[in-house]
């Protein structure tokens, strides 16, 4: 795929064509510019097998922005369409669609509320609220999902293995074996929800975080190849770099060898007046390998020298590895917490593919039609309870107790205002009979989750800075119960519905069980308010 | 990001960053334009915990070379270059070496064989050999593998669905819940693999295949929402797609209202002189409605129509799927193979990341420099024997039985021709005792796998096209043996070097065993040709 082919692919054709097709109905039929209301939430926590996650993080709805800024159907693509035919042979696109296409085919009349990048979220609750032409808001369904499942899941992953490393540094390197030019959107994501750094030199220059590496084993074979050895190629490594020197010391015999020969140039850096940065470890036991290392950087006098992991690492790798070192430093007569302190962690193939769970299960689903001025909710009935999406306009809040950490996400109607009441009653989406109740006392906030991102294309929030981005995800993370960060059988959140909303919901179930197949339009809801 | 961000992190810059320290490495030491060899190969096929992979289809290559084409170090990349900066706040990249960059920082002077797309392929087999300057060949490393890795992984996928479907229609449609515009390389894979058709519409234009879909649930709800019925819905739909007409039948119950009412629709079209496609069930238990779904259609007339699977799909569930209506269609008075044969498949996520095993284990390892005008072999000692690469310049040959399926693959030294040997010996790459004799009277044909794919950056090979892909892997799936496609517990295909490679091995590492450290080379292998 050369690169104009590629701007073809990645414009406005990246969408699936029944988005296309139903488009042309609702057109056929005068619905294609009813305004219409699509919810992005998805329905479960990443579950990677034999552990889960208890929260995500939120991630991707810059990339999407700007995708959608970029994305129209211009010349090339409405030709693709020209060209596309039937079974019949005749043309599957009619010209007065096409040249509607031409005229509104673009992402400008969308308008979007969504939930800062970096944020912790919940199943169930609505991440991104979009508002548009019907036609227009589903054409957008694909992308938005690429865009923000991904994103998503890895922010997550990297969140986790964050936690399970102690907030060490991590270091995402997965772009040998992630999925296609994909990677660069997942060391966003990585970068976002626990990275500090990417390996990855476009990406993190876009970015504005200065890629980071170390070597790879090819370096000490060419030198071996050559006549030359393994502390030859130490040497000149370190006598180019040598205020950046990481040596990876298993390309032979890691305690035998590498670590060996990495002190002796260390000692010829020190002598130079240089402070070397550490060592890689890339293979074998791990844990018991850092602790060796340990004591030998140590007894050189390098107590400070870094000692980074690498080698199909995650989150319960980290934990074990960790687990080890704690077990076993005792025995060995070196302090656990000060070698786990001088760890770092690079991460590659199990973080940009979250291995275990490779796909969020996020979906776009209609909630809300506009007509005669009002929003008319829109259900799926089949599904079962906990599948079906929570009908119409809505707000979420976020209620922190008096810890100050989040207890319950609240899905209420768009006109209440939960930070006023007196006591809040929080349903089980689901559950009749489960329910819960709150003093607003009780609460030292209730927090508006959704901002207003894009009214009709107009972009109404600057770009984050990862920094940003990260420093949300810190703080809410900081805000979750321990329960909720547990790495494997993690407590569970709480995501309610208001009492009116519920109501709504069961009112709304009701009413489609009894009048199908009708003529009538679903009650819009008595108290939503006639504008959007 | 923007376009022009995403130009800058998608060209040459898609590496990591040890790429670029090493070769100024080899810059600063004259080693940079030291004529090396890298093999690309994978380790192990797929496991995807409770079935694994016997086989793989390879693909990837045609989209690197595009990539390998275009990317080269121009002022932008440079200019990156030039502002990263290490711990002691100096420039990492020194001037004189950018200037090379500059100059020589493009792929024209690699040269590459290769394996072509589609082809089955095996573990430790080298697929693509590259061989060029040490500092080009070792910055083309990420995405070598980036490309390869992840487009051999799907198309293994779509190759398995495709088997265990029978051969009936798969449609891919992964974009929503991919890994970003990695989907764009992974519809192409799963094309190439076993999918006929995709969603995908971009995609699916550049790659000149027309581009599939039906409806989603929203299309139904909209019309509930505004007051009509899924009749409405479907007759709507099939009044704009008279000839095209596949409807969606689980918005509201299945069996009581989808079918009956897609089948009421379908006879209004047949009145009217035109032949409904077929029905799509997302949802349920998938037999068993298939089974219900094909006798109402065929009471109704419509025996044709094709029944679309689609929700989280992959070959262990569709063989499920396939298992029990072949158990229950006896009882339903129904013909299983007519039922099956009417299937269709849409698979998505599934298939797009390769659900159960994301990633494939690639790998791309310097195996031989060249030093006064002869490739010496390079080793990476500490691995275990399984890990190693096989050293040194080689080809690769695919050995056919009698009955003309593959019966082996056979990795040689360079200037072996086994076809000429009226015995060949296969040797287990790692385990001394065990080896196996053919007779080249047994042998139905000996097969080169590699061809040249690059001299020096100029291309060999025109791209081929997805049909020509498809014909090769549907040549060498039916060449395999049955064992071999087994979904679980396959049988293991046979790699093997021959004496010469295997002794050639066993030399060196008794050499580097003995000879570490040490100041001389290793020994180059006696018969190895002295030109490339």
């Amino acid at each position: 795929m050369n690169r104009e082919q590629q701007q073809l692919a990645e414009g406005v054709l990246f969408t699936d064509e029944y988005q296309l097709t139903m488009a042309q109905m609702y057109f056929r039929l005068g619905l294609h510019e009813t305004p219409a209301q699509f919810d992005y939430f998805f329905r479960s926590y990443p579950d990677y097998g034999a552990h889960k996650a208890g929260f995500c993080v939120f991630a991707g709805l810059d990339w999407l922005l700007d995708w959608m800024a970029e994305s129209r159907f211009g010349p090339a693509e409405l030709d693709c369409l020209r060209s596309q035919t039937g079974r019949a042979g005749t043309p599957l696109f009619g010209a007065d669609f096409l040249a509607w296409l031409g005229r509104h085919g673009s992402f400008e009349a969308l308008s979007m509320r969504g939930v800062a990048e970096g944020r912790v979220v919940h199943p169930h609750v609505p991440l991104v609220v979009v508002t548009g032409p019907l036609a227009v808001a589903q054409i957008l369904e694909t992308a938005l999902l690429n865009q923000l499942n991904y994103q998503t899941l890895i922010a997550t992953k990297a969140a986790r293995i964050r936690e399970s490393g102690r907030g060490q540094l991590v270091i995402e390197f997965g772009a040998r074996r992630g999925h296609g030019k994909g990677v660069t959107a997942g060391a966003r994501a990585a970068l976002i929800g626990g990275a500090d750094f990417s390996s990855n030199v476009g990406i993190s220059h876009v970015l504005g975080l200065p890629p980071k590496g170390t070597h790879a084993h090819s370096m000490v074979q060419a030198f071996l190849a050559l006549g030359m050895s393994e502390l030859d190629a130490f040497r000149a490594f370190a006598e180019t770099y040598p205020d950046d020197c990481v040596l990876l010391v298993d390309t032979i015999d890691t305690l035998g060898s590498g670590i060996p020969n990495a002190i002796r140039v260390f000692e010829e850096l020190r002598r130079r007046g240089h402070r070397p940065v550490g060592i890689r470890l890339d293979s074998g036991d791990l844990a018991h390998l850092s602790l060796q290392a340990a004591k030998m950087l140590d007894a050189a006098g390098f107590p400070d020298a870094t000692i980074f992991l690498s080698n199909e690492l995650d989150e319960l790798s980290i934990w074990q590895i960790l687990t080890q070192i704690a077990e076993e430093a005792g025995r060995n007569g070196v302090d656990a917490d000060r070698i786990i302190g001088r760890l770092a962690y690079g991460v590659g193939t199990r973080l940009v593919t979250s291995a275990g769970d490779a796909a969020l299960s996020g979906v776009y689903k209609l909630v809300a039609l506009r007509r005669e001025g009002k929003w008319v909710p829109a259900m799926k009935l089949s599904e079962s309870p906990a599948k079906m999406p929570i009908p119409g306009d809505k707000r979420v809040w976020r209620l922190y107790d008096r810890r100050g950490k989040a207890t319950a996400d609240l899905v209420a109607a768009r006109e209440e205002e939960p930070s006023a009441q007196q006591e809040i009653v929080l349903r089980h989406p689901n559950e009749t009979s489960l329910h819960r109740r709150l003093r607003r006392g009780d609460l030292q906030a209730v927090e508006p989750l959704l901002e207003e991102v894009l009214c009709e294309g107009r972009r109404l929030l600057a770009p984050a800075e990862i920094e940003q981005m990260r420093a949300r995800r810190r703080a809410d993370v900081e805000r979750l119960d321990p329960g909720v960060k547990r790495l494997m059988n993690p407590h569970i959140y709480h995501v309610s519905l208001s009492e009116k909303m519920w109501q709504r919901k069961q009112r709304l179930i009701a009413a489609m069980r009894a009048g199908l197949p009708r003529r009538e339009p679903l009650p819009p809801d008595p108290a939503t308010p006639t504008s959007a």
